[in-house]
């Protein structure tokens, strides 16, 4: 419980690399995303290998990502398309600033573990429609949560009104769904089962953390703070492993220990976005240290501490009780706060047991380490964000 | 061309019974239900039959629904059985006040008028999906709308806020197509890839509808409207029927017949809604007469209006350019200038025009004219109601 956290300040790892999330901390949702390319020289050999895979995922799943999103009617398809970063709001082509796909990835490289370079060729209907279904709920979220920038440009609801992207939403979510039952392989049916329950979980994900963001500081408990950000980000991760699997025809036991592979390993990534969240470098989030505090946002580490029963959770109380006023308001000092509450610590032991767990699950669903090497080095790359 | 509209005015055909749908006129879509159980004595044979079909599908749905439901997480299974008025907005159990439920019993009576009862049985779940896929068009079609009320009771996003209703929305269309991606069916990978094709086009008609209602009159044509009606309408009451042909494993010119006779009963059937929208009786509708003139709605009497050309269209455009305002303006004047413009006798030739296609689709679908019955009764039902 007290092991370093996995890598944050490790100066060998790969840095600012990673998707962002739809996830607690929205506002990293729309921070820089330094292409991965490029960056491998200084990197480990896991980030090294981590960035090759989800290179080699895009350029697998970008095709047929473009063919079904050219199937959606013409008003839909505007909206998705500027989401996307594929076209600008003038409807003209646009280089593209999509996020790196860590979902189809996931869906990819677990195929591949499980069943090899068929099985990976096989599911890349599959990654297409999860990355689909990740996006429609992006769209979404974006809308309830009235963010306004989405990987550096202006989010579509802003762009084009609630009413089209909430469309846009709908039929990006239809059109994930319509791909799987499309696809002839055995899985398929199976897969959509799983995409549409894991789509259910995240819908109460996000109405657990609207409904949580509502109440007062006090009332939250960290419990449902993890259960929140175990639906809101580990059920999708979760859910790209198991599909993978599913397409690879792994024995159900095997579909389960992926599921919580994902699961545990996007509860890391959490725990370490929110620790970002608070203490981390502004040139590499796009957003100042803090931001998360001045927000009030309730991230994990702000609930470990709130809920800590320590002098320095009552002060940390007595700030979030009312709203950010700059100039009057030390942000580094409810950073302190936080710190000298624990929750700092707590978030850092906690992100290294969930990854243990996770790595746990690999090794049972994938014993031989050459294999289930790449899930291994995605893992460590959505978890090893520089501070 | 100059036919009678389809029973409209009719004294023996049943009245007010058949559910509303999320259409053009959308105040109707709020508007009494009253329940047909009761009211054949003294309805037609055709609509006996409609009540005892729409009763029946009711009784094999029902089920199907409630147990999907309940398998939604907590959250989202309060909100839609508020919305489905099966439980109160404090969880209290209600009666229930859903609509009839029109489009399962399309896809019940499809599958029976081409399988037999061993396709209707087995179609269920297909109509459960299709109730359900409705279910979420709806939540979501009153939040962008800003409808505040729906079935006679305040809509789900005035009780439970935007968010949860978006959500809601999203966790039905989920468990829509998750019912029939677990249903062993043979049929049931094409009727989900449908359904999702469906919701696509009813996005892009709620899109049109929205984008039209911002726009000036005279910028508005009838040909977009017709086709964003069919879009709205026409292409789920086409799907419904769809669905239940794929169900009864008929070959695919009879599926795209019966999703042709669907099409078209759905847009016969908003034309009757929109003349009802205008001249229809306050004490049938729950609202006054001229409601939609009221709103300004862009209906297809009202665009038909407003495109032919004689004077009266430019009064109507004259008064279709300020608000309305009560007192100033007298709605049955300006109801009498749609009149004039001959919006009233296009919207009902058109009906009837569009209701002999769907006769047409039907005979060609069913030939027997017993085993069409049921299908012509719900249609006849649905596009005769009083004005």
């Amino acid at each position: 419980m007290t092991e370093a956290p996995l890598g944050v300040t490790d100066p060998r790892r790969p840095t600012g690399t990673l998707e962002r999330h739809g996830v607690i901390g929205t506002q990293r949702d729309k921070a820089p995303e330094t292409p991965a390319d490029g960056q491998g020289e200084e990197a480990s050999a896991e980030g090294h290998e981590a960035a090759a895979l989800l290179r080699e995922s895009r350029a697998s799943v970008d095709p047929e990502l473009r063919a079904a999103m050219a199937t959606l009617p013409p008003s839909m398809r505007r909206t998705a398309l500027y989401h996307f970063g594929w076209q600008h709001a003038d409807g003209s082509p646009a280089a593209g600033n999509a996020g790196k796909a860590i979902r189809p990835a996931l869906v990819l490289t677990s195929a591949a573990a499980l069943g090899g370079p068929a099985a990976r060729a096989a599911a890349v209907r599959a990654a297409a429609a999860v990355e689909l279904a990740h996006n429609f709920t992006l769209l979404h979220d974006d809308v309830m949560d009235r963010d306004v920038t989405r990987r550096h440009r202006p989010t579509a609801w802003t762009v084009y009104g609630d009413a089209d992207a909430i469309l846009a939403g709908d039929a990006l979510h239809a059109l994930a769904l319509r791909m799987l039952a499309a696809d002839p392989h055995p899985a398929s049916a199976a897969a959509a089962v799983r995409l549409a329950d894991c789509v259910m979980e995240l819908c109460e994900g996000q109405h657990t953390d609207t409904a949580m963001e509502r109440r007062a500081p006090g009332e939250v408990t960290l419990d449902e703070t993890l259960a929140m950000a175990e639906a809101k980000t580990g059920a999708l991760l979760g859910c790209a492993c198991a599909l993978g699997a599913l397409y690879a025809g792994a024995p159900d036991e095997d579909v389960e220990a992926l599921d919580r592979f994902g699961r545990e390993a996007g509860l890391a990534f959490q725990l370490i976005d929110d620790v970002i969240g608070i203490w981390g470098d502004p040139h590499r989030t796009g957003k100042p240290a803090g931001a998360d505090l001045a927000a009030r946002k309730k991230s994990l580490p702000v609930v470990a501490a709130l809920t800590s029963g320590t002098p320095a959770a009552a002060e940390l109380a007595e700030l979030y009780a009312a709203p950010y006023e700059e100039g009057k308001e030390d942000l580094e000092r409810t950073a302190l706060a936080v710190e000298r509450a624990g929750g700092r610590d707590w978030a850092q032991a906690q992100a290294a047991d969930h990854m243990a767990r996770a790595m746990q699950e690999l090794a049972r669903a994938v014993p031989d380490p050459q294999a289930a090497g790449g899930l291994l080095a995605l893992a460590e790359f959505v978890t090893r964000r520089s501070t």
